[in-house]
């Protein structure tokens, strides 16, 4: 079956999208729709493939209050549906190396030692390669290219999303004991239905001309 | 009309898509569908809208050939129908806020004055409130989200692309003179059309289980 969708489809989607400032606080994601959005987001590409993050999502509403005056109390991070936390690995090492190497030799179902060569390059480029600031901003960027399929995947199935960096990473940090589990806030994402009274729904959205972001070289 | 597409639409198409190790050198993505391809991406959302970035399409052969000797020699930078460098901003000042702010007044048709409070908090948020590399990074951040965007939108309209960090940011500042221009690469997409031969995209796709990657809290 032909699943490929039409320019059309895909820009009336795009267009539609905007970051939204009130949810419907009453709508909620139903469970297939999210399922969906998970399993897209987990389909993202990443640096080497190696997924350097977790998505945590909050549903503790307790939880969220305390998260919502961390973000500069916006209203966004109790009233959506759901609340992603894209946190970036702060703690990847020759370990983690070899549990992704794992999970390649089980999906397909290659002998490990045919990775041997591959594995001394992930550890020469990423472990050795890089100090701990250097892995870190690294596994930072791939939460941003997950963000980004997370928020055309959502717009696509016409549900509302609202990416926020408006939040200090440290105290998300300390509220969800993220150090300890080798996890750095990075960014988030909102998910649900727009309000029918979000102003911000209506507003033309706002682009620079397309030949001044697109250059020809 | 309605344009949403169905969860088996996305998935699919996410499935169908992988970092594309061999072009089709002979294969170019139309005029109509590059066209769709740099709207979708124009839409991609950015902090405060600010779209810290150009991306930059590099035609010329030569230009092309040399900077596959800046990033390990992979054939992608040749063959694929078409390069993009996403070139983060590194001189955000007063003014560029000013040109943005600018660029609302133009398309809201909003008077300037019903900015200021945005524009003093833009200024503090990102110039005076980071220092260089901090804004830098924070910019870098952004074009992340774009390429998301454009790969996901690549995929869904099947179009093959390949996302890519692998190359010497310094020499290809240097060679596309982006320091004069203000700006900094920052990570790369090809996109055109997988070879017929390309072994990679027989393999399965590696991710790690849903629930490693996606936690409730």
């Amino acid at each position: 079956m032909n699943t490929t969708i039409t320019a059309e489809q895909l820009l009336q989607q795009l267009r539609w999208r905007y970051a939204t400032k009130q949810f419907d606080p009453t709508r909620k994601v139903s469970e297939t729709d999210w399922a969906a959005l998970e399993e897209a987001t987990l389909l993202a590409p990443s640096s080497f493939g190696l997924q350097p993050y977790q998505l945590l999502v909050v549903r503790d509403p307790a939880l969220r209050k305390r998260l919502q005056l961390a973000a500069f109390n916006q209203a966004q991070i109790v009233d959506a549906s759901h609340l992603v936390v894209f946190a970036a690995k702060s703690n990847l090492d020759e370990a983690s190396i070899d549990t992704y190497l794992q999970r390649i030799t089980q999906v397909r179902q290659v002998p490990a030692a045919k990775l041997a060569v591959f594995r001394e390059m992930l550890i020469n480029s990423v472990v050795k390669g890089m100090d701990d600031g250097a892995r870190l901003a690294w596994a930072r960027h791939q939460t941003y290219i997950a963000l980004g399929i997370l928020l055309s995947s959502a717009a696509l199935r016409a549900i509302d999303a609202c990416p926020m960096e408006g939040f200090d990473r440290g105290q998300f940090d300390e509220i969800l004991g993220l150090p300890q589990k080798g996890l750095a806030a990075t960014v988030l994402a909102t998910v649900g239905y727009r309000s029918a009274t979000d102003p911000y729904s209506l507003f033309p959205k706002v682009r620079f001309p397309k030949e001044q972001v697109w250059r020809c070289l």
